[in-house]
């Protein structure tokens, strides 16, 4: 044991986990990644799959500090970020369907396996809070957080409170009704902000604009399963190219967001807008002054002015970072468990 | 002066400036009504509005003292909500184009009038003030209102802390897209909730429904003029005949409005959504359930559990007591002029 105190911090995703260690100022000094699912899991499942993802993150946990060269009695505290609604006063995961799991107490199962204190939040709120503590957000104190992939997460932060609502559902802001009556939602519902925005926003809108069979675009030649599902590398090749079906879908997404933004600005005058997520850090030179232009377009007169519209700045790391440096701070010490 | 301690709110309104005196226990014991604008005001106008309202505050301050048999020197302090973003530090009304007022100094100048110390506030976040803390919000934390007029305005509150956003104009519900590229709004844009939802979207609507000349209302007999403005009570009345005209139109106003609350759900999970204005007032028992289905269905799983939505319970005081009482508690000390 050192005089050295560090902070891990681990996000748990739909396809990998991922922890890093963050030192006394926020630095990360080490990281570690490995997939979420594995190709032996359809036995686990059947059998417990908190089970198994619990002795994951524990691996995690491990190889990261292993990783880090540091002595594992000098982690204070562990921060985990799932993708899921938390009860964080009980570190409960709430409902992860795709990851088949449902109420567990991930901070019992993971303070039992590590004996350090542990907070557990949902993975946008970490994303964000990294994001306003030491990323993008900084200096400011009324802040929306909004990451575009597949679907679109949000996170709110009001006076340096994560704002996580009533029921810890807080920061939908992927099913905001956008457009009443338009495209179809994954949730069951019509015209929500990711069924037009998100990564399956536009892969149906493309979907739309090629269903004569005649309009062609270069997806089918540079990701053929496009339909399917498709990387945003592969977004951002077709649109640099000039090809017209991208290029119209990626300007309705970053349009779209825009709008959501004023909608933001209009209704509770947030200081901030961080944007993130994969398929905007891979095209922000696009998104960015698209969303920006729009959302100052349709804010009221004024409502706009010095609000800043800003790409998040810590990429991979902000969720599990956010979620270490949580715990690190003595304000968030009641929160740990 | 006796030993009791008394404030006054003064609600100034496009059509009526309305005053109350409150006592220490936030009971309304006295009011005073007059008109905004008189028949001679065309001079005013021209000469100067600001000299001109100020003037009438100051009559309705004296008035209500009146009223009420108190004596001058047991106010304590003058709340005033104006229609119009407003820079509290300065007590600065920003602009209200509909009483010709532009960068007013209210506060400094009804300080020369009164003596008194002063805070100004822009009308609906005084009018969800009032509700917070002395009506239908009462015991909730986190609470957005909204009113329902010709527009729709709102109000937010966190932590009981009024959010009045970077540039003092949060609250502006009624310009959240709702429809992208739907019915075109007063401020220039397309699809806000209030040219769908707000008296203006009401009358717009039903001018569409009415335009081939066949489809017959029975506003035409009850208000004739209702293309160009009409009453609560006369849509009330056509509602209950079960005027297909104008249940459709009101219907379409609950469903959005209640799909603006989900919004508000989603995206920033509050506690509870309290519906104020003429409109809904006057027909609560028809827009409450629509709103509130809405509301529901239109939220993620569980992000409606438990969110309160509720009717406003002060009304015509909410806004002025709302001011009122904002001046009596210690907490806002700091804010008076």
């Amino acid at each position: 044991m050192s005089d050295k105190k560090y902070y891990c911090g681990i996000d748990l995703g739909g396809t990998k986990i991922y922890a890093v260690i963050a030192d006394e100022n926020g630095q990360v000094i080490a990281n570690y990644k490995q997939k979420t699912k594995k190709s032996d899991d359809k036995s686990d499942q059947t059998t417990n799959a908190a089970e198994t993802i619990i002795g994951r993150l524990t691996d995690c946990y491990h190889k990261v500090i292993e990783n880090a060269g540091i002595d594992e009695d000098d982690i204070q505290s562990v921060g985990i970020a799932v993708p899921s609604s938390v009860d964080i006063t009980k570190g409960l995961l709430k409902y992860a369907p795709n990851l088949g799991l449902e109420n567990v107490p991930i901070a019992k199962l993971m303070k039992e396996q590590t004996g350090k204190p542990i907070f557990v939040d949902n993975d946008v709120n970490m994303g964000i809070y990294g994001e306003y503590t030491l990323g993008a957000g900084k200096g400011y104190k009324h802040i929306y957080g909004l990451f575009v992939g597949t679907g679109i997460g949000g996170g709110y932060i009001v006076n340096g409170e994560v704002i996580r609502g009533v029921n810890y559902t807080a920061g939908e802001i992927g099913h905001m009704v956008m457009k009443i009556g338009g495209p179809q939602c994954n949730c069951g519902r019509q015209g929500c902000l990711e069924a037009i925005a998100g990564k399956i926003g536009i892969i149906n809108y493309m979907k739309k604009k090629t269903a004569d069979g005649k309009t062609k675009t270069m997806l089918d030649e540079v990701a053929p399963n496009w339909r399917q599902s498709v990387g945003s590398s592969a977004l951002s090749k077709c649109y640099e190219a000039k090809d017209k079906v991208v290029r119209k879908a990626i300007k309705k997404s970053a349009e779209t967001i825009g709008i959501a933004c004023a909608n933001l600005i209009n209704a509770i005058g947030v200081e901030a807008i961080i944007i993130g997520g994969g398929v905007v850090e891979e095209m922000e030179d696009i998104f960015m002054p698209i969303i920006t232009e729009n959302a100052k377009k349709y804010s009221i007169a004024g409502g706009a002015e010095g609000v800043a519209i800003l790409p998040a700045a810590l990429g991979d790391n902000s969720v599990a970072l956010g979620a270490a440096w949580f715990t690190a701070l003595p304000e968030n010490k009641k929160f740990l468990l």
